[in-house]
């Protein structure tokens, strides 16, 4: 089930001056279908990375990083489905720097100006050799108008492939953004990952786009969460090609703030896709958090409510089931929270219901109000904590019997 | 479902002198079933409780801080089921403390000297008429041999009534322990709740009593998750009575650590049972974490196994999905955890299998080998940090589609 959504069609998924994509059929873990993908980069492009937390990480993540910190310039990237390469050891490591040799061998560029991805199961050792033999034919197929093929190529578990494009006007010059990602169920640690790939055609000097690529992730990726589980391979990488010909040398560049909110738009398009294409998802549900004292503490209290399996199984009944939203808010990890401040809304379509405040069900609050809105596949539940200043957005959906017997039924 | 537990015979519940318990009907939310149960303790007893740290806790957990800080004798515990009396604002701490104050009138005490539980469904009014019109009827009902009735009645969506009951002896002195709880899925926040009640009959001083029933629940009730959600309503109370004639004025006393174990023993039995008749459970699974630098960090990588959802659902499945479990350690907030040094092993019915080491498959592992120990209804998850002398146990049941099918129904 995907819930409202649809991959855009090739032609809404804008080139990106300086980046051509190609995909190939390399057998990684299936037969007949396109599993490889390779972005070639023009010279002269940035490229900034932000990687997942979990400390069994991958090895192409370790070489990612390895790769990007090396002070080359990125030429490069190489993506593969079916296996992830993690839990794979010194051998790991050495079959994602092969790729990387391999790629470089074709593009005549050096095996460290190239980064490595990996998603698919994890503890399985990567076919570097069927990897190698099916590179020559994703070169072949490389173009700049080959977004949505590489967005296919791409998917695990993943039922629509997710991508966005948007343009934008600097001072009478297009900047292009598009980008693309993976994941269904944030995330699924076996058919492994979150991976998201955003390039702008804008120019954008080194320092500004790693701080750009991790504001990016904080506001996107960083706020869906469809299991709470955070995954080996998680990586997104921000590319700026600099071909537009408009260059933004820090934040206080006039149009940053444009360019920021374009980044920003995509990464977020691509998340919330994630979340509607999660695992037996049925519901999209925006968790909206104010009133906080900081992000941090309107986060935390987002991710209780996102995380808690009896509030998500309650959204799967269509259930306004407050009680179990109002211990999840209670349990968050927040100091000195006043319960007798705190107002909860759920809202749906336009309409938006007190259910909660001074600690309990709202005095205006009616049952049938609740179950009106819990009906529709878009619920917004609103949480004003009443002590500051600060908000934060979480995506998330409910927890079905489908998203159990898809996990369960998954290695079998 | 419930795994390999049953509600021990009624002889089996040995009374505790000093305490006598009491059921009736008092038709709080469902006709024809004992949902009120009353605890008459002699004067001269000693009571400590330990309560839940959601900041939406219940209104009886309010008057139990308050009456248990009051500083005159606890002399009755009054336990409702079908209503939790939570979210209920002013209203419910009027109805709690009246719930007090009618069974203190019965038992010829004052209002401050007794505890209130409510556990049922959140934001209803607590119906303190018919309990006050019911509590007459424990009162005639009350013996000390009534333990397993009691048991009973404080069941919400439990299916069976747990309870446990040991002897010890001291220098030729019998001291007895018994308790009982309720609980099905840790925790449960609309037919919310765990409640846990045990009482020996030895004599303890006020603040040793405080410390051991601090200690005892972070041993038993503190180490249990079915979903990770926290109730507003959870607590565990520990009365001694004295009557046995042997009295512990402080950790030091002679036997005292034998008694330590015996509650400890009784309490565990009591967590684990909530935890093997769990909301659709099917399989029973301890999560043993040692080699770590303190008992925290061992109960943090436990507790992020025992509450991963892929994890659960791969053990619903049997599937001994090792990239599941290595994920979830990886991301438990854990600093510095080098993953080269972990070792986990599964095991069931005696066998145990290294199934990973230095951060991959272990060298030796055959996936028939972990499938055949996954079958078992009862399986060890047992992880080596390798870096302390720490180490904690933590006890989970899988979650199955049964779980979501209770949890999404339940109010409909």
């Amino acid at each position: 089930m995907t819930i409202n959504y649809a991959t855009p069609a090739p032609e809404k998924l804008f080139p990106v001056a300086g980046v051509r994509l190609g995909v190939a059929e390399a057998n990684i873990r299936k037969a007949n279908r396109r599993d490889l993908a390779l972005l070639a980069l023009e010279p002269g492009a940035t490229v900034a990375g932000v990687f997942t937390r979990n400390r069994f990480c991958a090895a192409p993540v370790h070489v990612c990083r390895e790769h990007l910190s090396g002070g080359r310039e990125i030429r490069a990237l190489v993506i593969n489905t079916g296996i992830a390469n993690a839990g794979s050891g010194d051998e790991g490591l050495r079959a994602a720097k092969e790729t990387c040799a391999a790629a470089g061998r074709l593009l005549g560029v050096g095996a460290e100006q190239v980064l490595p991805f990996s998603t698919g199961v994890i503890l399985e050792p990567l076919p570097v050799d069927r990897i190698a033999a099916a590179l020559p034919r994703c070169r072949d197929d490389l173009a700049p108008d080959r977004w949505h093929a590489a967005a296919h190529a791409i998917m695990t578990t993943d039922t629509v492939a997710k991508a966005a494009s948007r343009k934008i006007d600097i001072d009478g010059r297009t900047i292009t953004v598009t980008g693309m990602s993976k994941g269904a169920g944030m995330i699924h640690p076996n058919m492994a990952t979150m991976l998201g790939f955003i390039a702008t055609d804008a120019g954008v000097a080194a320092p500004l786009l790693s701080a750009l690529a991790r504001e990016t992730a904080d506001e996107s990726f960083n706020c869906i969460t469809v299991d709470g589980d955070t995954s080996t391979n998680d990586s997104f990488i921000l590319i700026a090609t600099g071909k537009s010909g408009v260059v933004f040398g820090d934040a206080s560049s006039p149009g940053y703030a444009r360019l920021r909110e374009a980044i920003a738009g995509v990464a977020l398009e691509l998340a919330q896709g994630m979340v509607r294409d999660g695992e037996g998802a049925t519901k999209f549900i925006t968790v909206a958090v104010e009133g906080g004292r900081d992000r941090e503490e309107c986060r935390a209290v987002g991710f209780a409510i996102g995380h808690s399996p009896l509030v998500k199984t309650a959204f799967f009944a269509s259930d306004p089931n407050l009680g179990r939203i109002l211990a999840a808010i209670g349990y968050a990890p927040v100091a000195a929270l006043d319960v007798d401040k705190i107002r909860v809304w759920l809202g749906s379509g336009g309409e938006e219901v007190l259910v909660a405040e001074r600690g309990g069900r709202a005095a205006t609050y009616r049952e049938e109000d609740g179950v009106r809105v819990m009906r529709a596949e878009e619920i917004t539940v609103r949480v004003d904590l009443g002590r500051g200043p600060a908000s934060a957005r979480i995506y998330t959906c409910d927890l079905s019997c489908d998203y159990v017997k898809i996990n369960a039924d998954y290695r079998s």
